[in-house]
């Protein structure tokens, strides 16, 4: 790569809690060894992000100015001399943003996004690498893209790399620990579903079809929309009455095996477990408070299982675009707004009024 | 089975909470179908026993007058007409007394004692049927009947179903819930190295042999016991200095895989949960405490998982009677004290002073 | 039960081999224990009755006079006093008749067609118990049944508990052992697509939807209906030109990750093993040969799997009929042809000629 | 690196099938990006060496002139500029020299040595990259390097990477495969207990402690000599009268669950599949046949399972070392020659007649 084609371009760059983006003209570093440039097609707009710009995560970003956004799509526009011939420039690409500084057991075993020394490194909130908030951003290497050859969206493609990724890794393990329990007809219940939750519905849809979905949420058009975009048995208003007990109601004496939470609070914690069958499975995958609590003798006396489920590694993300590519989930329908990247001011106030249900994007 | 070789015999009946046990002539009714009628060999003095007599389960056991005791080792000494000819009269044999009243998905998946409709009708605490406090008891079927052949000490071999049980299966748990990511030279964490915690750090060791155990108590003579009955790594007083501390000090560096808690309660769970590794699985057992807490950043953040383990299936507990057949377990040595039936009283106020480490059996 | 209500019924006795059906009145005996009494909704006529009629099976059936027929449906009709209350006279059912001698390691784990003494005694077809084609017919214990409640035709849900339950247990070993390594849009071949294999490309539609399926079969007739009764990606005639090389161009370079094998002869092993993807599973289900045979450097370098599965278990079958109340399996459309019971000698013909798709059942 | 300290060594070339090594002065290329030179501490000596040699492998190795040897142990000696720092020069390693060409969905998920594209880059045998008889040697990426720290003999320790880590995950496939049908007192055979089948001894012995192992082979020295490095129930001869039998004999009725073949022969499979229990697993490892074959009845009828296992991963590999640093396996008993590495072509002579039980290693 020459002098003439390095890629630069334009950035929205965090100068400070609750300050406003600056548009800027931002040099991007030639890549080396396996490393690759990507130019953007689309990058989702995450509640992380809102929290991060409004100082409500301590210590993040790492350095300021940087460049935030860890929910990518594009094109391949340059890579270093270790980067395979099948990574073409041009080839369109989601990228898994869980990079890691230092290989271990869990990168050895496939889990990127579990690496011990993890979130440092991740893309586009931690410093090291910039975000998608931009035209172009570098990928400390090829093995963190997924080709999206055949996806017709890419902009809106970029939301399964989180928003899409995450809860599919959370059905995968709800379903691969209730295991033989889960039987044709059973309930699994999916707490909150804005964007992730969304997508929740979605993959239990696609991967236990013979399980009933009941969903929890205290926004109306939150429910209305993943009634639009998945398969549901029921809805329950957590705003109205005794949720966990409409719960009940709706599964009517069907086991309820796994509960989803995308909310991830004390809260809906300790409300939901108690609805949970023998052998079933609590999957926690909001980070929306701090201590969780349920009750002992019901957990051991029901063999009940707390887990969390982290983002996803870059085989779920293949897993997940190939689904994609099958029409098996609908992630275009999710996006409901779309904004140029010098909007981005006005897409934070907009995510901050919780203004568009479903997930939006930044596409430059 | 005529009238003449009916069994009759002693037991030990509970007539009200706190109440001295009678010494009563019991008659034994005649095995129908597929039940069975033991002669006693040895019964494990179990504290949840002492829990019952003091009162502190409300509505246990259901009827009064009863026969407590669900930890029996004894002689097939006689059998109704639909059991097999392999289950011969005078045949050694332990008895998993997880009864249950109506088959479902669990009981037809192996797990007895899973069963939805399940401690109404365990043995000797529930009323349905007696236990093992007596000479002579029934069993519903045949079929929680585990062989005893080759084990050499039958009365002592009473306490494997319940104190080398549990802990089996919560080992089992754990390792199987690890999966791939427990390496040679990790550890493992009991809490609580009474009855059950030692069985537990021998069955660390037979089935993961590869990690090493790291005991924690708040007793000294429970943590030497512990070591004189399994292999340790490193003993931890808990009533020393910050023990969660000391634990990760002896692993030095090394994951932390799995915490087997044999007290559950808040005060251990939310101390030592914090340990675990990413991946790393919390295995609750005992019923110390009413409501347990975890931090949710940190369960999500390193896919922790809490799972409670209860009991036994018959199908662990054939397991369990292979290994000791094997004397890859030592359960002899996990009896420290031996009581007469008419020694009964007396032996409830050395488990209620906590006289005795290892485990106590009732041999009439 | 008294004398008056005790069942007795017509049957199609056998007689020896070749030799015609006889329609007797046979005295069925009272039930005692946990046995159970059935009148008959429906019996599947299926080729292993049709091999044991012809001689082919040398020793089976054990004692002639017989009755035989395995894959029964319908309705309680008298239960012996330790039959659970939940079964009650008149209740709908499906019989797994992989009926066991003594219980064992497999039964106790939940698999009762495994039984190490197992054969003798399965129903219809070996002597201890007679099969269904007949007015009613005994099960040794309630624990063979199934609850068909909920299931619209109970005569042609009869299927279920062979045509539908084997491939249900091949696809689910199937899926099992390929495990992470069969993606979205990769293929499964099914290998025979007669009663069995329809509802193998079923079964592989509705447990693995992400999977594209190819049928092969030799005759015509077999692949449009295996067309009609589920989702084909690609249909194979075996007996034009090269069926493996057309098999692989279907898959058109995605990964082939299981063969069902409903014909298991050697001439199909030994074809479509080649095909298989690294990882993947060769399942077979038919016993069409005596030896099958495989190419031992590509077993080895691309770690592919040579499995057996054999009918299933009452939990296979729970699982199955609760797919079929949910309607995500089309049994009725199967059966494509229903006899009278004394038209039993008709039908052997009929089946013996290959006149009909699909499956037939007598329905009496 | 500069041209002073450019790695420079003396390696043994393959000139041409049957022809002798020459010992050659060769430059090693100067390590890119991932890539790392090692310098040779240990390389086995393995049986595949021998076939290439004598031309029984067509096209191997691709290029003459070559550099065999692909069992290496050695020190990091210089490191390209993507290696991270954890990789220190200095440092002592093993390689796994499944070197794959490009990633994709075994790489992906953790298994190196199962990509498509595999075994035209696997280390000393291909011709991409230089083996390991030779003084130093060029490893594509660090990431194929296991740390050896701890290891008391780096030498002998290179045994651990082939002859150490196929029947490791052998065994551990095994395992996996038969679940929770293996009790304590089952029955493990290992089929030829040369260099491979000794070290399967062992880790059946670690992974397996539960299980009795019966050890077949031919050669009554190979079965002294695996009786001295592991635990072994029963030795039978293969040339005395029915070695099958004997097996079973040895079993005496216990379930053989697994057989472990290190011959992989036509002759030995279709032996010793017979004698498998329901559910049972036969694990082919060696290649010394063409095809193997079965009965299929018996397959289907007992659920038998025949599995290919090749190599093993870097994750194994970090495993096998974790478990050699714990000394729970004796690699350096293992070793039973050592040559340098001029004295190669009386080596080859030594292994071509068979003449040292054991793995022999040159150690440069």
């Amino acid at each position: 790569m020459t002098e003439e084609n390095k890629p630069k371009g334009r950035a929205a760059v965090f100068r400070g809690y609750g300050q406003p983006f600056t548009i800027e003209e931002v040099e991007i570093p030639q890549p080396k060894g396996e490393q690759v440039v990507v130019r953007t097609a689309g990058c989702g707009l995450c509640h992380t992000d809102l929290h991060i710009w409004l100082g409500e995560l301590p210590g993040v970003p790492e350095k300021v100015p940087s460049v935030l956004g860890h929910e990518p799509s594009g094109y391949v526009a340059a890579k270093g001399d270790a980067v395979p011939d099948r990574v073409k420039i041009g080839m369109p690409v989601l990228v898994q943003g869980g990079y890691y500084l230092e290989d271990d057991i869990y990168t050895l075993k496939g889990l990127n996004q579990m690496a011990v020394k993890k979130s440092q490194s991740w893309t586009g909130a931690y410093g090291l690498y910039g975000g998608c908030y931009a035209e172009y951003f570098l990928v400390p290497s090829y093995r963190y893209l997924v080709s999206a050859e055949g996806l017709d969206d890419l902009a809106a493609a970029a939301v399964l790399t989180d928003a899409g990724l995450t809860p599919y890794r959370a059905v995968k393990t709800a379903l691969k620990l209730v295991g033989e329990f889960a039987e044709p007809g059973d309930v699994v219940v999916a707490v909150g579903v804005g964007g992730l939750g969304s997508f929740g519905v979605q993959w239990a849809n696609v991967l236990a079809p013979h399980l009933d979905v009941v969903a929890v949420d205290a926004k109306e058009e939150a429910l209305e929309f993943a009634r639009k975009v998945g398969k549901i048995y029921a809805l329950v208003d957590a705003k109205r009455g005794d949720p966990a007990k409409a719960v009940a109601e709706a599964a009517a004496g069907r086991k309820i095996v796994a509960v989803l939470d995308f909310v991830g609070a004390e809260q809906t914690i300790s409300k939901y477990i108690d609805l949970l069958s023998p052998e079933g499975v609590y999957v926690v995958v909001g980070l929306g408070g701090v201590r969780g609590s349920f009750p002992i003798a019901d957990l051991v006396i029901n063999e009940k299982k707390i887990v969390g489920s982290l983002w996803g590694s870059v085989a779920d993300l293949t897993e997940v675009v190939d689904y994609a590519r099958r029409r098996a989930v609908n992630y275009g329908g999710l996006v409901t707004k779309r904004w140029k990247l010098d909007e981005i001011n006005e897409a934070f106030q907009a995510m901050r009024r919780g203004q568009y249900v479903g997930r939006m994007v930044v596409a430059p």
